[in-house]
């Protein structure tokens, strides 16, 4: 197990970041399985905590105290007071909710922390704030100094990684190349092996085209890009296979024949990720020098602060960050 | 009900279709809720029910005659003998699938059968008996003189129709038009009416990009074709939302707030619903004059006569025919 608290990053005070962690805190201790303490705003969980009718014992928290298992307990990062509103984030907000990120990857590195979950952030409410990040993941990554890292969509049933992600489906085969594909897969096997203990990890890599092509009928990006790509990863140590006919690969690894499936394109990954891990699924960010986990939704404006946001994917983050963490920690112990 | 039966083509008779026709015979009456009559050779079926040591009582049938319930009972159509070997197609057993398929849109025509339910074919046996038709479903439509026709995937969770099929990925885009988004989404919903009897059927559309463009931040398909073609369709009295995040609609869909999915492209239609429909998923041809499924599922050469082959695929095309039969029968009548 690991010996440190994990941190939960309150996430845009004013989205659902609040009403989640006060939900996972309702759960009884055996159904979240592990206790972390929360970097934000303890004002607006508290406020939270009366609007939803929870009763939720918040207390203040500083690095080097005691951890009391069954209280929620927060770092108080910022003090925003009660004139803030549900989905409407002002230039406050944003630097609340970079504050919280920045003291969680410090606290990471000062050995505080084994690692952080994080609630979601709006980029527009980041971006407000004069953060000029593109997202949460850039802005982790620049703080770690990290170049190499990527997206893995968690779930017990499916992995998925994404060589291509927010750019327009016309544009996904001139963007593949067997140099990221390669840098994917090693990212990704490397990931399952040391984050996920999973030691000899066996890899599927879907193809572009239906039927993968079919020996190059519908498109030829399997032979020119994928197949090569394949090789090198082999040729690397890896068990990867491939590349398979897109519509069938996610059964085969739902049904535990792989660890994870390099996806080509944003919905081929997403599509079956999302039909299987609605509520559950964990987003991981791989090849970071941290342990992050971040729940696999928004800030939700629309919903904040009604009771309707479901602590599904936070307890899965969180249970996931405690795997990855334990994991790397006997990892490198044992080398 | 139905009051003629149904044929069952048995497909080529050296793939998986004899064997799944006697696994779908040897199914106590109750689960098979319906018993067809069989298309095909009596000789082969017989030979494959010894090697599977299948119980099955075939029995030899001709139109007028009457049906027995809890008999195998095929129509004659080839001879084949026992030279056969699995696998291993030949200009002859061409020859008799095509023989199998104008004989049951001859059989449906002079009201004799109500419709059709076929067994897999492989597109390079029909070409090697000189029927050079790209697939089986053209040449179903050729013979009902249909020119307006698609594909649905149909299961109890989910129904998907595709713009486009057999292409690579790459130009997927390039081949969506209003027209076209138009027309499926019309042939859906009239399928969806007249076949499968839901009142007011309600459709969603599928983005072509990630989140369905955001936007036009990864995409400009969206608006520029997807969106007028949904305006075109409810003009047309159509209820159809969309376009939808490629990625959440399958979970809209699946948990019954749609009927169909009208999807851009084969792998955004079949990766979902092969994942939720894996062994018994049904190929419905919509707007062919007469009525048709299919398996899901093609000759597998590789497996056949080994009794590794599911009927699964068999008995949801069966009972979906027979309730597209009932209902077209019902809104024939009722006009």
């Amino acid at each position: 197990m690991i010996n440190r608290p994990l941190g939960i990053t309150m996430g845009c005070p004013v989205g659902i970041g609040p009403e989640i962690i006060i939900r996972y805190f309702q759960q009884p201790l055996e159904q979240r399985a592990y206790s972390p303490v929360v970097l934000g705003d303890p004002g607006v969980l508290m406020r939270c905590a009366v609007q939803l009718g929870a009763e939720v014992d918040i207390v203040r928290w500083r690095p080097g105290e005691k951890l009391q298992n069954r209280k929620l307990q927060v770092l108080p990062l910022s003090d925003l007071g009660d004139k803030l509103q549900w989905g409407r984030p002002t230039v406050e907000t944003g630097r609340a909710m970079a504050l919280y990120i920045e003291e969680a990857v410090r606290l990471i590195n000062d050995d505080v922390l084994s690692g952080m979950v994080t609630c979601p952030i709006a980029k527009s409410a980041l971006n407000l704030a004069g953060y000029n990040y593109p997202g949460h993941t850039e802005m982790l990554a620049d703080l770690c100094g990290s170049h190499d890292y990527a997206m893995m969509m968690a779930g017990n049933r499916l992995r998925v990684t994404l060589v291509t992600i927010h750019v327009g489906l016309a544009e996904v085969a001139t963007l593949l190349s067997i140099e990221k594909i390669v840098g994917l897969i090693d990212l990704t096997a490397r990931s399952l092996r040391d984050d996920f203990g999973i030691d000899k990890p066996s890899l599927a890599v879907a193809g572009l085209n239906p039927h993968a092509g079919e020996a190059g009928m519908f498109g030829n990006e399997e032979e020119k890009i994928i197949v090569p790509a394949l090789a090198r990863a082999r040729a690397a140590g890896w068990l990867v296979e491939g590349p398979f006919p897109p519509d069938t690969v996610f059964n085969k690894a739902a049904a535990g024949q792989y660890d994870a499936v390099v996806c080509m394109y944003h919905d081929q990954g997403l599509i079956p990720f999302k039909l299987l891990h609605f509520e559950d699924g964990v987003n991981v960010t791989i090849g970071l020098s941290i342990v992050r986990t971040s729940v696999d939704h928004g800030t939700a404006y629309d919903i904040a602060g009604q009771g309707k946001a479901s602590p599904a994917s936070l307890t899965a983050a969180v249970d996931v960050a405690v795997k990855i963490a334990a994991n790397r920690k006997r990892f490198a112990e044992k080398r």
